[in-house]
């Protein structure tokens, strides 16, 4: 029987979930929207998703797939998912037909991450679980200077979880953009596919930076040390949205 | 006694309170501040605000002032604030000594306010209860064309709440600009002063323009015809942001 597949694009606020798939100690975004699926449309369907994001990690533009065997308008698929995946702070935002050879993971070309950063002395509270807070004033100028080493083609070990499962740790930057707007230092990452934790490690040793532990240049010395013990801390989930996927 | 006068600016979701002003119905922004002040001085503290905002409305730099008998460290007060009106969505940004003659309220000369709407058609997660979420198209032109009809000193009895208890209608409103970011529109409203609801009278009207079910210079008509029929709903709390206040 053909199937027929569907591609839709997410919003999720991360906090209240053990991240994107399914797991034996928590509520999922993945076991939220394949319970919605079961719902509206009778069916046990088994979802894929472009990135797997960590518990805590926030999406504007997360993208899955799945098959089903009945034709579903995508518009009223879409409400129909919206109403009964209420009240779990997931939204989709769109939903269409694509090709059988589309895979959500697979096929994807660029990934875009944000990560946000609230640089001031008072907690946040509009922002809370939105942004990771730093009290003391980051220098921008030297993270936006530390963060040129990491452009281009290299071993991310230093950047790496340790139970983090790509067969290499050589990835490819397309680029990080870091803005200041305001108290909010915003950091746009893109590339083709990250290694477990490589953003948050990215921003946690960027942050060494803006508070002046290291100087820049020895950003590219703890990426050629290919050894994790060199690089930041983690930065934390809150600040991480999953933007965008390029096709 | 000498008393020392403090002025602190203050950012707060407003979700879960009955509004900024002490009210026998539920918890208000007054009481969570007023509490925190008399858990850390031991002093029964009345607090004033340079606008008492309404249950669900939010503020970025609300201003307030009290008098303390004792003489703290304004660092070291606004920090102690913090530690103890937590868990509540409220926290000090500033505070800093003030002369005996500042009132929050009445020494005010500008204030200025955000509204933002999300103007898509899914529900809104990671913004939920941070904006107004209209999911029919809004024609930004046209209420930008409408809002100069609202700029300047006129009598706003139009939009004014039923229950406001300003002595005169007549209001200068200093500017709206309206921009777009993406699924975002915002508004952004300067006045010395406002009547109660004015702001989400106006968002609401324009709405109505946005949708094209009112021309732009139908604004004008209904702000000549001096009647609070005539203009749109009141937008909700929700999108309303008390942003700053100049003195």
């Amino acid at each position: 029987m053909n199937k027929i597949r569907y591609k839709l694009i997410i919003e999720y606020l991360g906090t209240n979930f053990v991240g994107f798939q399914k797991q034996n100690n928590g509520f999922s975004i993945q076991e939220a929207i394949e319970s919605a699926l079961l719902e509206y449309t009778k069916q046990d369907v088994t979802i894929y998703a472009a990135g797997r994001t960590d518990a805590g990690v926030h999406a504007r533009g997360q993208v899955i797939h799945f098959d089903l065997e009945k034709d579903y308008s995508p518009d009223i698929l879409r409400n129909s998912l919206n109403h009964f995946i209420k009240p779990h702070y997931i939204s989709i935002l769109s939903c269409e037909y694509i090709s059988n050879d589309f895979h959500a993971r697979f096929s994807a070309k660029k990934r875009y991450y944000e990560y946000i950063i609230l640089n001031r002395i008072s907690p946040p509270v509009i922002d809370k679980e939105r942004v990771w807070h730093i009290h003391n004033p980051l220098n921008v100028q030297n993270m936006k200077q530390a963060a040129k080493y990491l452009i281009g083609t290299h071993d991310f070990s230093s950047f790496r979880a340790t139970e983090c499962q790509a067969r290499s740790p050589i990835k490819t930057l397309d680029f990080i953009n870091i803005t200041n707007e305001g108290e909010y230092i915003k950091f746009n990452i893109c590339a083709t596919s990250f290694l477990h934790h490589m953003v948050r490690n990215i921003v946690g040793t960027l942050k060494l930076v803006g508070e002046n532990k290291i100087p820049p240049e020895e950003v590219e010395k703890i990426l050629l040390a290919k050894n994790r013990i060199y690089a930041g801390m983690t930065a934390p989930a809150s600040g991480l949205y999953f933007l965008k996927v390029d096709y």
